[in-house]
């Protein structure tokens, strides 16, 4: 790829899973669109993040096209279990909420099977184009759109000059992209969202006091589905990528070294904290990666700003205790996709002109299930026995009653919102 | 009554509502008890406290005979209403739980009619009895009687002679009751907790940065149901005593004086909580009572210590906001009246035996749903903007969600434990 376009319809920063996934849905649409991104295809292609996928989620990458590996590999889970006092429950979904069930899939995965697509076929993809800034594209210009819209008199590209630009590097040049749109796919440190005044967004944000210690183990997983577990010890989760890599996480200080841990102290450790009984035992492995991440709760609003438009992690961060993060993402491009497709069909901005509002209410909701599922089964540093008694009352809760069962599985499948 | 009892079955220390009910249901059982109360009868029966009540509790109170004005004078509520972002949520009570309601019936006449009864024909109830210690009644011997139980061998009064003595002054003389079992109704701050060693109990415990501004107010209720109210303004709460009576709440800073406040700084404050529009007016009325009450969540375990039983506030606190306070003590003595009964009739310990943890289990479900009112409508001082936006997402879920609105309906209106 040797002469990179100048000008596109749709200029995508980041190749992560929202920006690939809108560059597929657009290019479906015959939608111009270029995607840039920072890094090599490698990094993209092995950067461990989640492996639960909502029902929705799954649609969209099966009619993105990107469907066919999920399909044959991914595992549908009818459930997950809950794991506190030494004792288990397990939530059965499809009874819980008239039929839904998740999926497990790396988003490692999903990365390489939209990567190959649209290196197939698809719009252009370049990585290693690192993206320094982006200009224009500001709100003034917007509220003239949005005016226009609701005048039934919407004119997208003669009235309104300023286009956003996107400045990069790309094989040791600096070049522009210039694009009636933008949309930042870049993450929370991102620089989309550096291109937007700090006045005109505002952020909401909670950071929580430990972080995940997460392993990769080449072992098949102890449990057939998903244990979420409380414990004096701290919290827990077993999780797995297929039937034969178990994917682990535990709760840790904050600033815990990965390296400081013996692979047996990791074991050791994950064991006491799934233990029901002294029989049970996990199953243990090679360790092939291990890394400690910081839990974070943030939402920026609104998810645009005039010809800018914020996505998945770039607006944002929910802690991964529901397995929502990479599930908003790709609910907010295909709400994104589809109302740059009705701009492209019908000159309608209305869906465009929805964005942010449409996509906060599933965020919300998210980031609130996100927050129920952390402080219920985490063990803060300074956390007082009443505040552990109570999470405990609201685990035998979701244990005996179906209407408390039923809310965290409805949340878990995900809420159609 | 010029010659108090020297001894009794059952001594109870206190008569707020757990300390009467129990006396009545003992009495009822042909179970000889003592009530002992620190306050005069005015003081006791004009004790401003909660006003909602479980069909259990009400079902307890006919059972003991102090129904027939409850009956009569009590309001049944179908529903109370949840209040945020200017709009209003009705939950309907027998459509989200299967036909179940609350009882609107001020705390003051429960305890009135209970008095009364007990006066006319029940069990002695000394009124300025201050009890200044309980000796004896250990721990020790409570084992001893439980292992005989076991083996099927009770026996109560022949093995065991460590009976329990309440110290008191009555009349200007000290005087004792030596008892069988003492019962500590004598709330949070009484003497009989103080006879249990220290190490002997476990106490959690957490304290809010917000205080309850109570009044009641002669004029008809705004609102035919209680409006439970998230403000950015702070918490409100708008209740009632009876069709004239008015009890309303604001959120305050602990240590609020409540004489600080003119009445039209109240009245306009609670306006401005529980408005919905502009429109929207609270009917005001005199101010007939004011206090500030600060909110605290406290559990003591076990609620057993030897022949010594806590019971209700003695051995628990709920913040106001779930209406669980009597509700709980209720609970906790009728289930105390039939293990004493069970003992009275076939000689069999296992129900005292089995007391603290048969409440306890509904004490911290009650713990924690109060707890879960209390945080999700109030506004912490230092509250951030994301907290916010969580509790306005929580309330959301629950006027969208018939499953989170009939968690909450079911916690309300009592949960069968």
């Amino acid at each position: 790829m040797n002469a990179p376009k100048p000008a596109t319809t749709v200029g995508i920063v980041g190749a992560g899973p929202s920006g690939l996934l809108l560059a597929r849905l657009l290019h479906n649409a015959g939608i111009d669109c270029v995607v840039l991104e920072a890094r090599d295809r490698a990094y993209v292609e092995q950067r461990q993040r989640a492996g639960v996928l909502e029902q929705s989620t799954v649609d969209v990458l099966r009619e993105s096209g990107a469907g066919e590996r999920l399909e044959r590999e991914g595992l549908p889970h009818g459930g997950i279990e809950l794991s506190w006092n030494r004792r288990r429950h397990r939530l059965d979904f499809p009874e819980l909420t008239g039929g839904k069930k998740v999926w497990v899939y790396a988003q490692t995965e999903v990365v390489k099977d939209l990567i190959k697509l649209q290196l197939d076929d698809g719009a252009p993809l370049l990585f290693e184009a690192s993206v320094t800034s982006v200009t224009g594209g500001g709100a003034a210009t917007a509220t003239a759109t949005a005016t226009a819209t609701a005048n039934g008199t919407a004119n997208d590209t003669d009235t309104d000059t300023d286009k956003p630009t996107i400045h990069y590097t790309y094989e040791g040049e600096d070049r522009t992209l210039t694009c009636d749109y933008v949309v930042g796919c870049d993450g929370y440190h991102g620089v989309t969202r550096k291109a937007i005044p700090e006045s005109a967004l505002s952020t909401y944000e909670r950071v929580y006091p430990f972080s995940w210690f997460g392993i990769l183990a080449d072992v098949p997983p102890s449990n057939d589905e998903l244990i979420y577990a409380h414990s004096p010890r701290g919290f827990s989760l077993l999780s797995m990528r297929s039937h034969t890599v178990s994917r682990l996480y535990l709760q840790v200080p904050n600033g815990t070294d990965p390296e400081a841990w013996t692979d047996e102290q990791i074991w050791d450790e994950l064991e006491a904290r799934f233990a029901v009984d002294a029989d049970w035992k996990l199953e243990r492995g090679p360790i092939t990666q291990r890394a400690v991440l910081p839990l974070r709760s943030s939402v920026t609003e609104p998810m645009r700003w005039g010809r800018i438009f914020l996505a998945g992690d770039a607006a944002h961060i929910v802690p991964p205790t529901g397995a929502k993060g990479l599930n908003l993402a790709a609910a907010d491009v295909t709400v994104l996709a589809r109302a740059f497709q009705q701009l492209h069909e019908h000159g309608d901005h209305s869906g465009l002109d929805a964005y942010s509002d449409t996509c906060l209410k599933r965020v919300w909701r998210a980031e609130h299930f996100s927050y129920f599922m952390t402080t219920t089964l985490h063990t803060d540093p300074d956390q007082s026995d009443f505040a552990t008694r109570l999470q405990i009352s609201q685990l035998d809760r979701i244990a005996s009653s179906p209407h408390a069962a039923a809310e965290l599985a409805e949340n878990y499948v995900g809420i159609a919102l």
